[in-house]
């Protein structure tokens, strides 16, 4: 019903010294297959072993931050998506006088789909910035703490339990976990290749053709398909999609009365300025609007992962109303609703101060990591928006397979850097890594630093299979 | 598979005019029953339509709120158990200085089962104000945004679908959402009723031999019962158990294997100073520590029911790191969580400033409220705990079926009195209403006004059933 969890063993660090190794040791202990808990349900049981492959780093990470005074061995985290270019301006700007207001009905109960003063501010805001052909309107947004209960929301009203949802591969991996924890909604993949031709120069490059095979493969298979899920600007690959890719994946979805369900979280995280985003939100005519449902947040664009909000626009009122039952396990605290509407409200910041400098730092910290590795001879997608890079390290591993993927990651991580393995996004070939490069210059220098150690100690050890 | 929703039709306000006849109309129609949509799965369409039978007494509420100054005739809500009379005292302190900080690690994103500082505060507070017979620990805490998802969480996890859950009757009917809406666990009950014997002087007394009926008859008919709820001080009742009451039920869960999720949400709203709550956490010895969870939150006893923060307490870590995977869906911003942990910590003002406070007020409240009922001959629970008080209009009812509660009810919001009628919270005698009373002075006035004009029109129509 639920699918179970990746079990990671125990990496063979043979370089990590005894101390870290009984840090790594304590840590990994607990990758080990757990036996079923009496006290939980079947459900419960596999909720808790849910785990994606890459936790284990994670918990390696968590005991062991590196910290530049405190900890500066500790491990480099280059695979949470996070921007941590930008936190001093956005502290700054919180911190201002005018968001430490408390009017008493803030503290109280109100609408589970969001205070009305937020969806307003949310869809002007989506309206300039989307550049939607007219005014969006309040009463289709829905606000709720992160995308993450967006995805889980959209899934529990347009799925039944055991229904499917079309992604193209690879895709952030986390998404698994928001059909299938509440929902047990199935993914099916439409899988990209790095493979190109004369007709498609482009490495995974999503076409209709491609979904069409996949959906049609997977009805075969029995799938019940009532969805698929699009990410523009696309996490991990980078690419930022079309106006004309985008419809053609719109009348697609139309074709088969599949919900679209767009994720562009990462819309005003294009770097490179010869690219130009167009939202969904900007198109004159959607295909089947009510089948359209698109997701934005402040986690990515606004580098507040921590502050949960984000928001769903979609003209159905059936799914707003039904996700606005659910929406009261979704809340956000009504102080930080009143400081987000504060903050979209504030153009002249947003404009002048912020975008010009989360643009700007996230161009130069891509343009530090893809030279570094260039110099390091691994071929990567160049793309323009972001916070991360998709690395082809195939030839590195010994074989092309998984175990190899997944060895080569252990070997990162005795060398204390963490990136994320393409097998986390359902990546189908082995070899590729998403690697962060939203973070300060003097991380992502000593963890190039480290990669360069590990790749060097490959050949070396006569490891690596040469190009 | 989930139940669906309780439809509620068109009042007959004869003696609402035109005009608020008009607002009412075109608010109630949204109760009328509901097409399926064709973009929503079966589960979508039963989300939307899960609304309980107050829905629209508070649609209403909303489009027409009572306000002194602009909407003096609006309507009067003593049906949403919250406190609005000491929102002053947190206003005040939730705009301090201190209060103020922003980290950046706070803007990021953190263990989803809550920050260490504010699981570790909430540890801290826990074991003073519960009197814990030892320190209790961080690690046995989970925050999330509310009971709603904490009730949410467990029932996720301790339940598979279609498993069953016990609750004593009447109970908050809003715990049917929790349980039923993501994860389809059914609700049997042990029904409390006001009849009392010279054994049992005590209306709607529960009692472990209540417990084993109640239980004995569900498993007859198929329930597969894996949990018990317990809320203390209880709601709507009111009812403060002593620790000797709640051990039997303790003991009564172990027997059966149930799992005890005990709600302590209104821990410290114990008005009546001849009353002393006694926390499970206070307990030396628990009968099965691996099945008892305690929840708790600030929404309550901090009149921060907007700021959506709660949490758990458990020894059983497989249930701590199966809703530590769920807790992604449940987060709570960074800065809420920093806020309330420096709230909990401020020790002088919770103890000489704001309980105080909280608890004077509440008692003046309760008074006030409670004399306005023995005027009305309305006969009522005296209690000594929570923000309401069960109150007794069978008297009123044409004849005693819910029914006629509902069209009770009706009578009172045609009046512009907005209270929760028993059916709602599944009590089995029609004619018993919970009435909030920790609002403004004014507001109460109003609102008995109100209640006391609504009486005084069934008794001129000849329309109650005399004593």
């Amino acid at each position: 019903m639920w699918t179970n969890s990746h079990i990671v063993h125990l990496p063979s660090c043979e370089r990590t010294n005894r101390e870290e190794m009984e840090v790594a040791q304590n840590t990994w202990v607990g990758a080990a297959p757990q036996k079923p808990s009496p006290y939980l349900s079947n459900r419960g049981n596999l909720i808790r072993d849910f785990t994606g492959i890459l936790r284990e780093g994670f918990l390696l990470y968590h005991k062991d931050k590196h910290d530049e005074k405190d900890n500066p061995n500790g491990m480099i985290n280059l695979g949470t998506s996070e921007n941590k270019l930008c936190t001093d301006l956005l502290s700054e700007r919180l911190t201002q006088a005018d968001m430490f207001h408390i009017e008493p009905h803030l503290l109280q109960y109100a609408d589970w789909k969001g205070r009305n003063f937020l969806r307003e501010e949310v869809a002007r805001f989506l309206y300039d910035y989307c550049k939607a052909p007219r005014p969006l309107k309040a009463d289709n947004v829905v606000t709720l703490n992160g995308c993450t209960s967006v995805f889980c929301c959209l899934s529990a009203v347009v799925c039944d339990p055991e229904d499917a949802v079309l992604v193209p591969t690879p895709f952030y991996g986390m998404i698994k976990k928001h059909f299938i924890l509440y929902n047990n909604v199935k993914l099916v993949y439409a899988h990209l290749t790095s493979e190109v031709s004369a007709a498609d120069e482009n490495p995974f490059h999503l076409s209709v053709e491609k979904l069409e095979k996949a959906l049609q493969e997977a009805t075969q298979e029995g799938a019940r398909v009532k969805a698929i899920i699009l990410i523009n600007p696309h996490n991990p690959l980078g690419d930022v999609y079309t106006s004309t890719e985008m419809m053609q994946f719109l009348e697609f979805a139309k074709r088969h009365e599949l919900h679209a369900i767009i994720d562009e979280i990462y819309m005003l995280s294009v770097f490179d300025e010869r690219t130009t985003f167009q939202s969904v939100l900007s198109f004159k005519k959607l295909p089947d609007p009510q089948r359209t449902h698109v997701m934005w947040g402040i986690s990515k664009d606004f580098v507040a992962s921590g502050m949960r909000v984000s928001c769903l626009y979609t003209e159905n009122q059936d799914v707003i109303s039904a996700i606005g039952e659910l929406a009261s396990f979704h809340g956000v605290p009504g102080t930080t609703q009143y400081q987000v509407a504060q903050l979209l409200r504030d153009r002249d910041w947003i404009d002048q101060v912020y975008l010009k400098a989360h643009r700007n730092r996230l161009r130069e910290a891509h343009h530090y990591v893809v030279n570094e590795l260039r110099n390091l001879e691994v071929p990567f997608l160049h793309r323009p928006a972001g916070f991360f890079v998709w690395a082809d390290f195939r030839k590195f591993l010994k074989e092309e397979t998984f175990e190899e993927e997944i060895n080569l990651w252990h070997h990162f991580l005795c060398e204390k850097i963490l990136i994320c393995c393409g097998k986390a996004f359902e990546c189908c070939e082995p070899g590729w890594f998403r690697i962060v490069f939203s973070d300060k210059l003097p991380r992502l220098q000593l963890g190039l630093q480290r990669l360069r150690k590990a790749l060097q100690q490959l050949e070396e050890n006569h490891q690596c299979i040469g190009p």
